[in-house]
């Protein structure tokens, strides 16, 4: 087998980490696992450390780095790397702050490294063809409903109730990201009712009203109590008939007939991505669905619901 | 008296309007107030209309169009003012999205006109000098006290309360603006705690930590039950001395002694800044201020406090 052109290494040993940052880097052309750093995980055959610090300190033929922890630690993890004239690749959503991600963005340019926000649902297999049977339609009505089980989904994971994980939105702005990749037209939150339970610090469930430049109707139902499977949905009316992308993306269907369909790759799209930017330090970050996020919270009504226990 | 070059329009003739936007163009060397759209309210002596579209309709000769109304309401305007093919001039904040302004600055981008998200406090008369005195000096720790009386500063002003209209952020905002400007580096928030009246959907106090690359401590105190005089100040500790500046920026002290001071010009230099831009359609928006809120809304720990009644 050919040598892999880029050493890239893991930062954070998580779920994500393992059901697709390894796997995917495991099936890239362009990308060898070369080393990981994780407070308390690895992964085993691959050399492990317990800070980035110490990481980069001792690999400089490590090129590229692949940020896997919870938004809240990624910036400065993201600034070291950066800063040592690595390359860096993120999770959704790319901080906790805009303002961080905005400081990243300025010290990549100044390093002339690639910085490359991740937004997996936009490489679900039937995003393309979504975006394409759109354009030049009249589009008169569009439905997000992105409801699942968040024990199931994040089993455990504390963080996501911690003041800066977001809750509901940590899926919601997956189907954010899909919507902003897909419609011909900006649009913006004119409402939204957030539901926080009691005992925690970020909404278990969100109900958005955005409008656009048109005033078509536009919701978001974000759930994270949907037993059973998930339904990522995106619902859109249209002159030339109904569009359903189902499944995160993953489905095309107009007017109930299958248009498009495919497996998962995302995350292997996400490196492949990656691998295309390096060359020439190439920079892309689209804010637009972590905004909508912040808009969120800033505009929404928050409503107190009952307290949440794994 | 030689001819006025631009006519302007107020939209939303209210307490903002008058106290600072009329009396600023009355002694502006570049505008004349040719009308007003508001609801409600008119200035005697100006010609009236009720909407904004009326008066884009009747008026062609308006080139120019300052939106005075509240945040929520402003979008629609905006578009509508540069669909016109008018130049925009916004208050602070300029939006209640981010999303929403991001959109503006494009259409302003496709018609060729100017838009101009103001920050009025970034022109009290000691801010220039604080960043002159700032640059070039390490910078130890900031403190920032906003304190007002809301009662005082905002009496009867329900907008306040509602979800979108942001709360304490609406003079902590200033604070905000003008720290990005005197700062020789960005900064982003790690925290923040949020105090929400029980019966009030936005918060009367707020309690934020930022960080800054270089790690030195940077806080920031809002408060809208200061009763008295307000407290607007940044306190900037440096290896060249303390540095205070007081009064939302109208007076820089070093080590207690006064270093620069000045009467209220904000107004007026807002409009001839605004009189800067128009001649090539430039666009002045920095939403810095805007997005530290909406990573604060977005981040911070919401604290419920006692009710709030006028």
């Amino acid at each position: 087998m050919a040598a892999k052109t880029h050493k890239v290494a893991i930062v954070g040993v998580g779920k994500i980490a393992r059901d697709q940052h390894v796997p995917a880097i495991e099936r890239s052309q362009s990308f060898e696992l070369a080393a990981t750093a994780s407070r308390n995980a690895e992964i085993s055959g691959t050399r492990a450390y317990r800070t980035l610090a110490e990481l980069l300190d001792a690999e400089p033929g490590i090129t590229c780095i692949s940020l896997c922890t919870p938004p809240q630690a990624r910036y400065a993890d993201a600034r070291l790397a950066l800063k040592a004239g690595r390359h860096v690749m993120l999770e959704k959503p790319p901080g906790a702050t805009l303002s961080e991600v905005h400081d990243l963005v300025e010290l990549a340019r100044s390093k002339n490294v690639s910085l490359y926000a991740t937004w997996h649902s936009r490489h679900a297999a039937a995003v393309d063809a979504a975006r394409e049977w759109l354009a030049g339609r009249r589009i008169d009505a569009i439905r997000i409903n992105w409801k699942e089980d968040v024990r199931y989904w994040h089993p455990g994971q504390e963080w996501i109730w911690e003041a800066g994980g977001v809750g509901v939105f940590d899926p919601g702005i997956n189907g954010l990201s899909v919507l902003t990749e897909i419609l011909p037209f900006p649009i913006h939150l004119a409402s939204a009712e957030l539901s926080f339970p009691e005992n925690r610090n970020t909404p278990i469930a969100a109900s958005l009203r955005f409008r656009a430049p048109t005033n078509i109707p536009i919701t978001a139902e974000f759930d994270w109590l949907e037993e059973g499977s998930p339904l990522w949905d995106i619902e859109i009316d249209t002159d030339g008939g109904a569009m359903l992308l189902r499944e995160g993306g993953a489905r095309l269907l107009i007017d109930g007939k299958e248009k498009a369909s495919g497996g998962d790759a995302e995350y292997p799209r996400l490196y492949a991505r990656f691998a295309e930017l390096i060359p020439t330090g190439a920079i892309e970050v689209d804010l637009a669905p972590m905004r909508h996020v912040a808009d969120a919270f800033t505009l929404g009504k928050r409503v107190t619901v009952a307290p949440f226990h794994w």
